[in-house]
C-alpha cells in the first residue's frame, strides 16, 4: 500500500490511512506500506536548501529532502499502534533498498528485504519512507520526484505481494481528463504497456518509472482514491487484458514546445550530436520525426518536442551545434500541445490512424506533428485546440461511460 | 564544535556557524563538528506526534525526532560547501555513535569513528546529527535532551579532539547568573567537579550528562558563544585549575518543591520503598535528608525536593506508600528554591559553611535543608529569596568581576 503526500498531509489524513492500513491487515494480509513525505514537506525543504546555498551539493540535498518520509512513517505508526496493531517504520536503507550513487535521481540497483520479511513474520505492519534508498557508498540517496511509486512496486516484487495499491486523490485510471470530459469513465483495468504509453503522454496518475519496474517484475499495481472505498484501476499484465476495447484512453499535455531544424546535412551524426546536446543540456526530448525531402539537396527537416520549461535550455544547447552543422534555420512553436489515444487493441486495426487524422480534421484542428507506436497515436497540435480535440476523439472512439463497453466489476475484468 | 538549536535558528545563523566552522579549518585544524535541530524543530515534531497519538510509542518518536538534526547538517554542509570546503554531513548512525535500546533516553555504548577519520583523513569538514544514535538492533535513538552535547563530547574523546567547543548563545560559565548579578564574572577556567556540581545545581549551560563523558574521558570542553569571538570557560581536570580560588560560582534554582514525610518507621527498607515508587513514577528527586529525631520511637523524618512539575506525580507516586508503611503525614511546600556555592577550593576550608549560612542569616533568608558535598553546600530556601541569597553570596565571597582574582587570559589560565 503506497499512500502519497496529499493523503498524509495532516493528522487527520495520517489516521485515515492508518485505518486503512489496519483494515487490509485486519482482512488477512500482511501489509507493507510505502509513505510519501507529507504535503509540502519537500517543497519546504528545497526552500530550506536555497536559503543557504545558491548550488546545494547533491549529497546534502538527499540527506535533507529524505526526512520528510521518514516523519511521516514514524507519524503513521504511532496511529497504527493506537489502534492495537504492531507497526514498526522503516528508513529506505533499514527497508534494504540499495541504490547506484547518483544523488537526486538514484536507480535501484537492488531490494534485500530480510528486515521487512522478518518483522512481516512477527505479525508486524511495516511502514517503509518512500523515495530513497542507501547507495553502494552508505550514503542516503532519493529517487528523485514520483520515486515513492517506485519504492513501492520495487517492494512489492520484492516481497511477492499479491497487489501493489496505490492510494492517490483521485479515483483510478480515466478514459479522459474528467476535467475535460465530463462522461469520461473509471478504466477497470489497464495494461502496463497501455499504462506507459498514458503516463508517457500526459496522464499523471501513475510515475512512468515504476510502471516499468512493475512491468519488468512482473507486479500487479491496483491505482484507487485514499478518500472512498470503491475499486479503482488494476494495471496488470497484457493476457490479463485479452478482451480489451479498442482504443482504451485519450491523453493529453499542453505544456510542449516544439523545434524544428530546417535544412539539416544528412550526414552520418548529425542527429546524434542535436540530441546529444540536447541530452547533456537535460532536456527531455520526447517527440522526434526526421524528414528527408526527395531532391532537396540530401538536406533534412529534423522536428521534435521538449516540456515548454525546457525550450530555453533547448536552444542554448542547439547554437553551437547549428553553426557546426550548417543548419539552415531552426523554428519554434512554445504553445504546443499535444494529445494521444492508447490502446492495445489498436495493433491489429489499421484504421484507427486514419480515424483519429479524420476526427481532428471534422473540428478544424491542423496536426504538426505525427508520432505512433502499436500502441499509441499523438498528435502535436496547437495549444488552445487540446480540449477540443480531447473531447472529439473521446466521443469518435465511444470512450464515454454511456458508450458501446459497460464497466465491469474489477473481479470479473481480471479473469 | 558543536552548535546548539538557537545557533543554528534560521538560514543567517546556519551561514554564520559555517563560516565559524571554515574559519577553525583555515586555521589548520581538522574539524568535526555537531549540530542539534533548529530551534523550535523537535518541540514542533513533538506536536505532531502528540496530535496522531495519545501515547507514542518510543521507538518511532525515535525515528520521528532524530530527523530534526538531520536537516541542520545537511543545510550546513550545503553553507560549507558553498565557501569552497568539502563537508560531509552524516547521521549518528554513520558516525558510529552506537547505543543501547533504551529509545528516546539511549546510552552510548560505543562509537565506531572510523567513517569520521577516513572523510577528515580526505579533508572533508565532518558534521554529525546530534543526539542520535543506532541501538544494537540497528534501530535510530535518541539521547534525551540535550544529547548533542554528549554526542561532541564523545566524539571528541573518540577522535582524540584536541577540544571541544561547545557554542551556545551566552559566553561561558559565569560566577553567578548575570540576569540576577550584574558584575557577575565570566569564569576563565572550571574544573570537571566544579562544572558537574554546578550544572545539577541549576546552572544551564552544559548539560550534566556530558560533563560526566568528558571527565570520564578526559575531553577538554571550551563553552563559548556562537555570536562573539572572545574565549569562553574552559572545563578541564583539576590538575589544571591548580591555583583555584575559594569559590567559583553561586548557582541557584528556582523551580523546587520540597516533600517531607513525617514519622516514617526506621526499618530496613523504608527510604528504599520511597524513593524506589518515586523512580518507578520518573520523579526527578535531588536532594535527600534523613534525620531520626532522638528518642523519638525509632521514627524518622525523611525530606526530599523534586522539580516543582514532578511534585503532583510525587504525592500520587507515593499515596499507598504512606498507608503501606503507616506514615504519620505528609508535608509539601510547592514554592521553594535553591541556592548552592560551588568550588574546588572549599574541600580544606572548613570555614566556608559557617560563612554561607552567617550570610543567609543576615539578610533574614531562612533556611529549610541542607545537603553538602566536598565541593558544594546547597541550601534550600524559600523561593521569592532567591536573587537576594545569590547576591548575597556572591558579594561574601567576593567572585565579582572587581573581586580578588582578576580574570586572566585561557592560554595562561590552562598552564
Amino acid at each position: 500500500m503506497k499512500f502519497g503526500g496529499t493523503s498524509v498531509a495532516d493528522a487527520e489524513r495520517l489516521k485515515r490511512a492508518a485505518r486503512r492500513i489496519v483494515a487490509q491487515r485486519e482482512a488477512g494480509h500482511r501489509v507493507v506500506a510505502v509513505l510519501s513525505a507529507r504535503g509540502k514537506t519537500t517543497d519546504d525543504l528545497i526552500r530550506l536548501a536555497q536559503e543557504v546555498s545558491a548550488t546545494p551539493d547533491p549529497r546534502e540535498m538527499d540527506m535533507l529532502l529524505s526526512t520528510g518520509e521518514r516523519i511521516s512513517c514514524a507519524l503513521c505508526a504511532m496511529a497504527i499502534n493506537d489502534l492495537g496493531h504492531k507497526a514498526i517504520s522503516l528508513t529506505g536503507s533499514q527497508a534494504g533498498i540499495v541504490t547506484d550513487t547518483s544523488h537526486t535521481k538514484a536507480r535501484i540497483l537492488d531490494v534485500r528485504a530480510d528486515r521487512i520479511t522478518s518483522a512481516l513474520a512477527e505479525d508486524q505492519i511495516v511502514l517503509v519512507a518512500g523515495f530513497q534508498g542507501v547507495s553502494t557508498s552508505r550514503d542516503v540517496t532519493t529517487l528523485g520526484r514520483g520515486g515513492s511509486d517506485t519504492t513501492a512496486v520495487a517492494l512489492a516484487a520484492a516481497v511477492g505481494a499479491d497487489v501493489c495499491e496505490i492510494y492517490t486523490d483521485v479515483a483510478g485510471v480515466f478514459s479522459a481528463d474528467p476535467r475535460i470530459v465530463p462522461d469520461a469513465r473509471k478504466l477497470p483495468l489497464v495494461s502496463f504497456e497501455e499504462m506507459l504509453e498514458m503516463a508517457s503522454s500526459g496522464a499523471k496518475v501513475l510515475q512512468l518509472r515504476s510502471v516499468e519496474y512493475a512491468r519488468n517484475h512482473g507486479v500487479r499495481i491496483h491505482c484507487r482514491s485514499s478518500f472512498d472505498d470503491g475499486p479503482g484501476t488494476l494495471v496488470v499484465g497484457e493476457q490479463e487484458t485479452m478482451e480489451h476495447a479498442l482504443i482504451t484512453a485519450v491523453t493529453h499535455s499542453t505544456e510542449e514546445a516544439r523545434v524544428s531544424l530546417l535544412g539539416v546535412p544528412d550526414e552520418p551524426g548529425a542527429a546524434a550530436r542535436i540530441f546529444g546536446a540536447l541530452a547533456d543540456a537535460n532536456c527531455n526530448v520526447d517527440m522526434i520525426i526526421q524528414n528527408e525531402p526527395l531532391g532537396a539537396g540530401r538536406q533534412a527537416e529534423v522536428s521534435f518536442t521538449v516540456p515548454r520549461e525546457d525550450l530555453r535550455d533547448a536552444q542554448a544547447a542547439l547554437q553551437p551545434i547549428i553553426a557546426d552543422l550548417g543548419i539552415a534555420a531552426i523554428d519554434t512553436e512554445p504553445e504546443s500541445g499535444k494529445v494521444s489515444i492508447v490502446g492495445a487493441g489498436m495493433k491489429s486495426h489499421p484504421g484507427v490512424a486514419a480515424k483519429v487524422f479524420a476526427t481532428l480534421a471534422r473540428e478544424g484542428i491542423n496536426i504538426d506533428m505525427i508520432s505512433t507506436s502499436p500502441i499509441k497515436i499523438s498528435c502535436v497540435i496547437r495549444n488552445d485546440q487540446v480540449p477540443t480535440a480531447v473531447r472529439a476523439l473521446h466521443a469518435a472512439f465511444e470512450l464515454g461511460a454511456g458508450g458501446i463497453e459497460a464497466e465491469r466489476p474489477i473481479g470479473e475484468a481480471a479473469r
